[in-house]
């Protein structure tokens, strides 16, 4: 498998990971441009995409969509834990306690909550990680707990039938 | 508050809701292009960007990135449940239990879960849903059990302080 220019390679197997891990994100900077652009296509609503609009609405101001925090975290958690195969997510709880606001500066920390092996696929496992979002101030925007596959080392990847 | 063009009139209120009430949206189509292009913006993973890589992932094939299925469910409910003064989450569980792929065509129900009338602010309450993103055989490629914000009609929004 290929890998996108300027991510790390992919090292990490099921053997390397272990409970209280952490994995931490360059800061990324989120601009108003990015934010309108974004809800344009998949939020609009006046106060994802209008900043004028955005002071009389519930949120008094301009603020980014959830789906984009949360897309910026996935970036994020990409760039910062090389996972060999990929992060591939099942799902899991995902909560928005303060919104992005344009120009904040977002950083990432994954903490590795369990492992767990497969009991059916012997190449396989997964990992319930807690990923925080936060803004410049330290300010948590998102959390979001998922379980996530894991390949284990000196495995091949399983096939479908 | 202005409404983006195309969208409904916002005209849902907490008093509107209730318990089994169900939105059906449109079909999207989500053709390779759209896919890798968000991927390259918020998720840049061989098995989300390059339909050839792709092949020997455990996905055999180009998938779209979760949270691209995410953003394009959240277009889909803005259009489909016209809840007044928007639809704003707190967040919520989310499941992917199958991938989204080039050329499928997305539709999302809402089903209302819950009507809660908050108790120290009486001009809003909230709703528990389930919406659920189907493909065009019908398979949910993802579930999600959000709450989110609803105003009471006649009252004004409380603003901070």
């Amino acid at each position: 498998m290929t890998q996108p220019a300027g991510l790390p390679p992919r090292t990490l197997y099921l053997d390397d990971l272990h409970v209280g891990q952490r994995f931490v994100s360059r800061p990324y900077l989120i601009e108003t441009e990015e934010i309108t652009t974004f809800a344009a296509a998949y939020d609009p609503q006046p106060f994802h995409t209008d900043p004028v609009a955005a002071r009389d609405s519930v949120f008094e101001g301009l603020a980014a969509s959830g789906w984009h925090t949360a897309a910026i975290t996935m970036r994020l958690i990409v760039e910062c834990m090389p996972v060999a195969g990929g992060i591939i997510g099942w799902g899991g709880e995902i909560a928005w306690p303060r919104a992005t606001r344009p120009g904040d500066r977002l950083t990432v920390e994954v903490e590795v909550l369990e492992v767990v092996q497969s009991r059916s696929k012997p190449d396989r496992g997964s990992a319930r990680l807690r990923i925080t979002t936060r803004n410049q101030a330290g300010e948590a925007v998102q959390t979001l707990t998922p379980k996530v596959l894991v390949l284990r080392r000196n495995h091949q990847a399983e096939r479908g039938p």
